[in-house]
């Protein structure tokens, strides 16, 4: 899913994300509170409408986003009250709101309210909040299934940092209860890039087969297949948009810096095996002039390559899983991208 | 014809731009001059081959820019010397110096270096300049007929600010030339709106009518319907792309502020009778939102609208003239948008 935090995917627009074969992009809760506010937008007829896109919509309860952007966080049982980041509105999040703002946005899945924690973290801050989370997910599907008419789907998170017991647990609990997806939360958070391979190794194929298993905030191509591999079915991360703003390709063969002055002179594509738009009709050579001269097109190209890039990556996953040879194809990938990106950490917002 | 000063149109991409019925952008000779340079650009097979844009480009001749932009400028009667306002570097352009570099840039269309003048000047600096002009016109034509075997057109261009008889006799002077097309210059440079109208009803009648006919730098709408009434052929500016940056869009109705707060309540498209994507897919409220929260998809998208109001604009104008009845058009056109654009002068890059 890409990214679209205040319901728009940045430089992209509804059509271009079409022609890029993107069926469901993601949204954020928290900044929606912020601008231009749940009511406003469900006066516009709910974010499809709003955004005038006709694919599916994720929105993120806020969860992630009020312990990794608000200020002064005070998290009670009853919920959490903090300060906008943008004008210092105290803003009072409980899991019932969250419904409830998620129902006015009136997106296709909507995530219960959550508590991750910030890595590092003691084991007794990541059972507190991973235990509160449990109780606001049993909250936020009984006030799901008492008030939202719309048929929108709810997914739980779990919580518990890179404590495996504590996450199985979890698990045991919340797919004791009926969600209609389940998802690893709580990553991208601090952890290692080899914490978090081995948490999503374990934990994935724990939750239910048979419902969407959603891998939250992942993540560089190479997170994105470990992930594939432990049975995920459904990512978010802004990298392809952000890197592409900050001139950063991604490429069968890693990461291409259109920054960097040698890509001035440099003929041919960006990737020779992508067909996107980008790829086809120009040049590093004028990528790389485009971001010399700060020009928007820059990002735009880049963003739109960048999506096509992640697409096709998940669609190739599909068609191997479905062909019997995944394992070959992620090795194959992984040879030729040359061991993953360590650029950044994954990022959940934008 | 939009105007896209480094190679880029700003925030649309040449599939945006063919989407928009676009079919001949402008680029600038004195920015490319810079970066990233002609030799560059013709080892990467000329403007279109590095733009990725298979339709038509004029490149203008740098007069303009270096007489808006450049620092220490020193014109001799053999060219013109002056600074980057970039890095400082010291440039020297002659006429046949344009030419050579036109020549590498490889567009349709290439314009004689000139040297306007800004207002206030006086009599003699602008009959110094138009003289000049002139001559620096004769020196480029002589150079092109030597040197550019593509089959390049070379446009004259007029100057003499405001005073009509120097226009009227550097026309007669021009136009003994054999020159492909003519374009009056020098406007756009610190006249009144009136001055403006004046100058473009006298001296655009006295170019030829077998030539394209070419109102350099103009404008907002009502002023393209003024250049329209007095026969000029084509046009380039750069506010539907700068205005689209600034929340600016162009309606039928006159100018819709995307940055005032009230906007964000409003329903419907910018422009009722609009088929552009951004009026069928969005309304108001979406669009005042993505600037409030400054997203790159604001100016995209009304950059993408207020293109498209202009390439209708000139089109409906170019059906009316055919059916006779353009005065009509014209007053009726005018009657709605409400007497023009006042907010800022046109201007001639970006």
């Amino acid at each position: 899913m890409p990214v679209g935090t205040v319901a728009s995917v940045k430089g992209l627009s509804p059509h271009d994300l079409r022609r890029l074969d993107v069926d469901i992009v993601l949204a954020n809760t928290y900044h929606l509170r912020l601008r231009p506010g749940p009511e406003l937008v469900r006066d516009f007829g709910g974010l499809h409408s709003f955004m005038g896109w006709d694919g599916a919509i994720l929105t993120d309860s806020g969860g992630y986003q009020i312990f990794s952007h608000a200020e002064r966080v005070d998290v009670r049982e009853d919920g959490a009250t903090f300060k906008s980041h943008l004008d210092g509105e105290v803003i009072r999040l409980t899991p019932e709101e969250a419904i409830r703002i998620q129902d006015a946005l009136d997106p296709d899945i909507a995530m219960v309210l959550d508590h991750p924690v910030a890595l590092p973290a003691t084991r007794p801050e990541v059972a507190d909040a991973a235990d509160r989370s449990l109780r606001w997910a049993r909250r936020s599907l009984d006030h799901h299934r008492e008030t939202v008419v719309s048929g929108q789907a709810l997914f739980a998170i779990v919580q518990g940092a890179t404590d495996i017991d504590l996450r199985r647990r979890q698990i045991d609990e919340l797919t004791a209860l009926d969600f209609d997806g389940y998802a690893i939360g709580g990553l991208a958070t601090g952890e290692t890039k080899e914490q978090l391979a081995s948490t999503t190794a374990v934990t994935v194929p724990l939750l239910p087969e048979d419902r969407p298993r959603y891998l939250m905030g992942i993540g560089y191509p190479d997170d994105l297949l470990r992930g594939i591999a432990a049975g995920a079915d459904m990512f978010d991360c802004v990298v392809p948009t952000r890197h592409a703003r900050t001139g950063q390709a991604f490429t069968s063969r890693g990461v291409v810096r259109l920054k960097h002055a040698k890509g001035r002179t440099t003929h041919g594509p960006l990737d020779d095996d992508c067909p996107c738009e980008t790829c086809t009709d120009f040049e590093v050579g004028y990528l790389t002039h485009l971001y010399k001269c700060r020009e928007m097109l820059g990002p735009t190209l880049v963003a739109r390559h960048n999506v096509a890039f992640y697409q096709r990556l998940v669609h190739d996953a599909g068609d191997a899983i479905a062909a019997g040879r995944f394992d070959a194809f992620a090795d194959q990938f992984l040879a030729r991208y040359g061991g993953g990106e360590v650029s950044g950490p994954p990022a959940r917002a934008e």
